[in-house]
């Protein structure tokens, strides 16, 4: 059946897939739901938004997002409450943030009520794969790609904005311990690396790779330049906890403005925990070993939600963080969560109802 | 008609669409020809390479290439004598290069001999492509994506290695004055801006966008930590002459090894002009253009093989480059594309014969 509003035209799914999935046991961001949402841009314009059965897309070899990267991103989640009600956290800051990302990359800035419409639409259609309990919830990529065929180094004048949805439990095991970057590096001054581009993943993998053969599940990065200031872990920021202050480094053309990260910020500085944001240097966590005031680290992301850190490791050698009462990450994460999940007061105004 | 080797699975296409091109008026890497090249890797390995006609692919949406930019390329031209021989110009080189980006990007190599024997049938089976004629090639576009549909942060386990071809003419109209990049970036320290991988492409259209708007044609990328020194131009590496020394910088993790560069910096030394390969403060060019030493600048690379520069932007000032007798940039050009397409010796050794 077909349903066609102004701005969206609805193709059902003959039947879903739902039975065969396994949610107890999700491998993050590796089953989809029944439905995607597909809005092609040509001409100089995005045409008519789809709600369509979750398919292949058909790509041209030439298409440009193979060649030249030029893709964008967002990571969103649903989640659903003990009343059934579906929700949001921030959708806003993700509907921006794709379309900052965008900019950088001479991509079209993608309209405000297509996305929304089209979102919610999605998410109503696919409520089902959204199970109910902390730590269930429906993982949300919006992604934006370049399709125009033709392999010229140059902006493509077609794309492709796509949102597909996979269901979710949590996405790391849970032991994170992180390499400090002394070499590699994510991002440069006046590059991109503040965008959720295609670009600043792949780049990644290489020296992650490295430290896992080290034992190491993740990378903080530092600053290209002289690498002695920590920036950002690619999927997660970073906050530190030195005594009882909570220091995460200041957003820049070079570090993603994490919508976690702000929140995360915002919560703190409600409980009446001093906040700084401010250049990090690795040597402040080493002096933190040291003298016992380096009390927790933890990485934050829509994907993780606050994953703490238990160690790291620095020129060969190797840190490990003590076990804390009363810890930020866990008291913060609690907070954020029973926020997300409709259980606590959104003083914040951060919950956008679905349903 | 399928025909296969032990390597390589051919099909044949039907039809030819060869008729369709306008061979004298060629937009750049829009046209391609009646065959592609297709090895996937799962598994752990590489599958048989086949040649097919050249069709869209299946990809899911959940693809990495199009969420983390997993994805390296190459550039390379076939070139056509008088004689109807094919030639290719130092191909080992685009072979080993794509290897060298695909490490960094966490991605498995591709066999020699694969790459050969497809590269050198997919040539054969559309010869009638490559028309002779100065200026008149095929540009190969061999490049890797990955293919695995998983939005996990973390190398895909599943790539597609394609060879394409398109017709071309020279690949810029003419002329061509750069703005030398103050603020914008390409690449870091420590990351992989040597490599040809997708994700360094993308970022550099939204300054050359704003260069454009300003009257240039490019930019020229300086170091991301004082943008004192000039780099490259992203499609392209620079030389400059001061007086009757030619200057390019030296390669690093952030400037990519250029085949043409290379290439340009053996012929001029081979004709007894000095060559030095060091940094080049971006200060020189505008001391060169003061006191007149400052004779030429142009950019090397496959695809426009070399590109003088008529003048440049900084600052809000615009230098014009003087007209230049005995032209480094013309006479070497003349001299390597003599060489590609089989109208001089090639003491060297960089030609490849396909037929």
């Amino acid at each position: 059946m077909d349903v066609t509003s102004k701005n969206l035209v609805v193709e059902k799914a003959k039947t879903s897939r739902i039975e065969q999935i396994d949610f107890d046991h999700l491998p993050f961001g590796a089953n989809f739901t029944d439905h995607m949402f597909v809005c092609d841009y040509k001409n100089g314009q995005w045409e008519t938004p789809k709600i369509i059965p979750y398919q292949p897309l058909m790509m041209e070899p030439s298409a440009s997002v193979f060649h030249y990267g030029q893709a964008v991103f967002e990571g969103m989640k649903a989640y659903k409450d003990d009343e059934g009600g579906i929700w949001l956290f921030r959708p806003d800051e993700n509907f921006r943030r794709i379309n900052r990302s965008g900019e950088r990359l001479a991509m079209p800035a993608f309209p405000e009520e297509y996305f929304f419409e089209g979102l919610k639409k999605l998410l109503l259609l696919d409520q089902e794969w959204i199970k109910p309990g902390i730590g269930n919830s429906l993982y949300i990529r919006p992604f934006v790609i370049a399709s125009q065929p033709a392999i010229i180094a140059s902006p493509s004048q077609e794309f492709k904005f796509i949102i597909i949805c996979s269901p979710a439990q949590s996405y790391y095991g849970g032991e994170v311990r992180v390499k400090i970057a002394e070499k590699f590096s994510r991002a440069a001054d006046g590059g991109f690396g503040y965008t959720k581009a295609a670009g600043n993943y792949a780049g990644q993998f290489y020296p992650t790779n490295l430290a896992k053969e080290e034992g190491f599940q993740q990378v903080v990065w530092t600053d290209a330049n002289t690498h002695e200031y920590i920036e950002e872990a690619g999927t997660m920021n970073i906050f530190i906890r030195l005594g009882d202050k909570l220091i995460t480094c200041p957003t820049s053309d070079r570090i993603l403005d994490g919508v976690t990260r702000k929140s995360v910020i915002a919560l703190a500085e409600d409980r009446g925990i001093e906040v700084e944001v401010r250049p990090i240097k690795v040597v402040e966590l080493l002096e933190g070993m040291k003298d016992g005031s380096l009390k927790e680290m933890f990485g934050s992301g829509t994907a993780a939600v606050i994953n703490p850190i238990l160690g790291f490791g620095y020129k060969g050698e190797r840190y490990e963080l003590p076990k804390v009462e009363n810890s930020y990450a866990a008291t913060i994460k609690k907070q954020l969560m029973d926020i997300q999940y409709n259980r606590a007061e959104d003083k914040f105004g951060w919950r956008y109802r679905v349903k």
